[in-house]
């Protein structure tokens, strides 16, 4: 990533988003068009695909069924989604570009390169890209600066996370902007450290599905029953807390700590297909170090309280919606 | 495990469950106790640990309030419990005894053992062991066919999910009726189809764990930002639906096979460190069947609404408890 260089404020003003291009309209384009159309913008989706259009008109107006709950800004409104078959005039007038083509890397670089040659010189462009790296992505393109990773969780209109991840030539300004822009459509920007394949959350999920993929191969499990060891379970806590801070909890009055010494053996136990890395005394003090951050000074009592507090409301919230209910509860 | 044998009603009827007994009274055993009290059993707690009474009773009275919540038995009461710091004499009379001493082999194995010879002979012995394999833990049983694994998560009071698995001298007669019993505890029994360190969902977790820490080990991301990747994503769909069924909702109207088809060549990537099983075409249509069976036969856009409904209420419910909103705003 490039420092920002000559950044100043009304640079930045001129620079606004005010208009959306999104190229692919498959589930997760679809998914952007949906939270940028809630969020009052204006958007031009482009796909060169057979009846696109309709599938697209049909899935943002299932989505703006929950989007209405959730809230509309002021102005927001269906007839602010234009579809343009072509995508050199679709990406023109755009201030930020949302690429979501299938993920192959060749197709991909290519039609980051011919969006890049239409769109306006200030414009963001960002790929959903799951797992290819900004740097591959960008290199094509002849203002590789402004190119980056936007990748976003189904479905898109619902959930907040975004992972914003720059390539070695985004410069860190484009990056303020992007991530502002995300936090402007309701999202929760996480600003990936280094480029690696999946990204993060892709990776804890891949790590989870592998292992899940090993249970059922091995006849241990089938995959409803996998999916009941999630959803009554650890899938509870993961609503509200990630894998450290729920480990926290676990440890008692002493946190982290005392649960990295109680399981970190564990680590070396074949309790998983993957290989765990080695604790060594830094990596332990960074891991406790960073829960204690997120305690936020609070006590361990304090913050099971706060996630008992939680729990009794999502009880009550799923009971008409799990697997255990006639699925017809909620449909 | 052990077919049942001479199972005849009447003689169930006298082994019905009416006291329990709680050896181990830290995190686990008094979220046991907390549970058990709460649907109304009687129960005695043991743990040679000094000071163990005083901070279990402070344990279930935390537990207590959010029991109140969530709705108590009739003639439920904290009064029920009571301490006895004698082993043998705890379990003497109890129907059902569950176990919940550290994570060591040979101390479990010589524990379940005492139980064994001091417990009636129609008592149930469950573990709450998290790896160890209950064909270990029974080995030094006089009556093996009644001892078992029954694994909970925290908190126990609240999280409904317990993985039972019979060990290879375990009688089936002993499952159901320790299932049954779950049941009235207000828990989703899951019987574990074949022993197996850390069992089902610890296995899963246990996967995730392992990536997480290398990714804050190779510098990619903080505990927090970890975190952050799960609940504001992946989190949020995993209280609804596992592993399966989320991916089922992503590959569009076709579900698993066509998500199969798009990634299952991200499985031969390094997207983790663990290596995944061959997608071979027998475990591919097991995974799609499996699938298709869990829908039962609602369409893809029937659950996309189902999912979508409960994640519009479940975004309301979390924005006060949320890392992003102040940690004091549900304290």
């Amino acid at each position: 990533m490039k420092k920002a260089t000559n950044l100043n404020v009304q640079a930045e003003e001129t620079h606004q988003v005010r208009k959306i291009a999104v190229v692919g309209t498959g589930v997760i384009g679809s998914g952007w068009i949906a939270r940028c159309l809630a969020n009052g913008y204006d958007v031009v989706a482009t796909d060169p695909a057979t009846g696109a259009e309709q599938r697209l008109r049909a899935s943002v107006e299932q989505a703006w069924t929950s989007l209405t709950k959730v809230g509309l800004a002021e102005g927001a409104s269906l007839r602010r989604l234009r579809f343009d078959p072509d995508l050199a005039s679709a990406v023109s007038d755009a201030d930020f570009i949302q690429e979501n083509a299938p993920e192959r890397e060749d197709l991909k670089r290519k039609l980051l390169a011919k969006i890049d040659k239409s769109a306006k010189p200030n414009a963001i462009i960002a790929s959903s890209t799951s797992g290819i790296t900004p740097s591959t992505l960008q290199s094509d393109c002849g203002r590789p600066e402004r190119v980056l990773v936007g990748h976003p969780f189904n479905p898109v209109y619902l959930l907040p996370l975004v992972e914003i991840v720059p390539g070695e030539a985004t410069d860190v300004a484009i990056v303020e902007r992007a991530s502002a822009f995300y936090q402007s459509i309701g999202m929760q920007s996480l600003l990936v450290r280094k480029e690696i394949e999946g990204h993060i959350a892709d990776r804890l999920m891949e790590a989870l599905w592998r292992e899940a993929l090993h249970i059922v191969n091995d006849g241990v499990a089938t995959t409803a029953e996998v999916d009941a060891a999630i959803v009554y379970g650890a899938g509870l806590r993961w609503a509200l807390m990630g894998p450290f801070l729920t480990f926290h909890l676990a440890g008692g009055e002493q946190g982290m700590r005392h649960m990295l010494e109680q399981f970190g053996p564990t680590l070396k136990l074949p309790w998983t297909r993957l290989e765990a890395p080695k604790l060594t005394d830094a990596l332990r003090e960074e891991i406790i170090a960073g829960c204690e951050a997120q305690s936020e000074g609070h006590s361990i009592e304090q913050l099971e309280i706060r996630r008992d507090d939680f729990l009794v409301r999502l009880l009550a919230l799923l009971k008409p919606y799990w697997p255990a209910a006639n699925l017809d509860g909620r449909m």
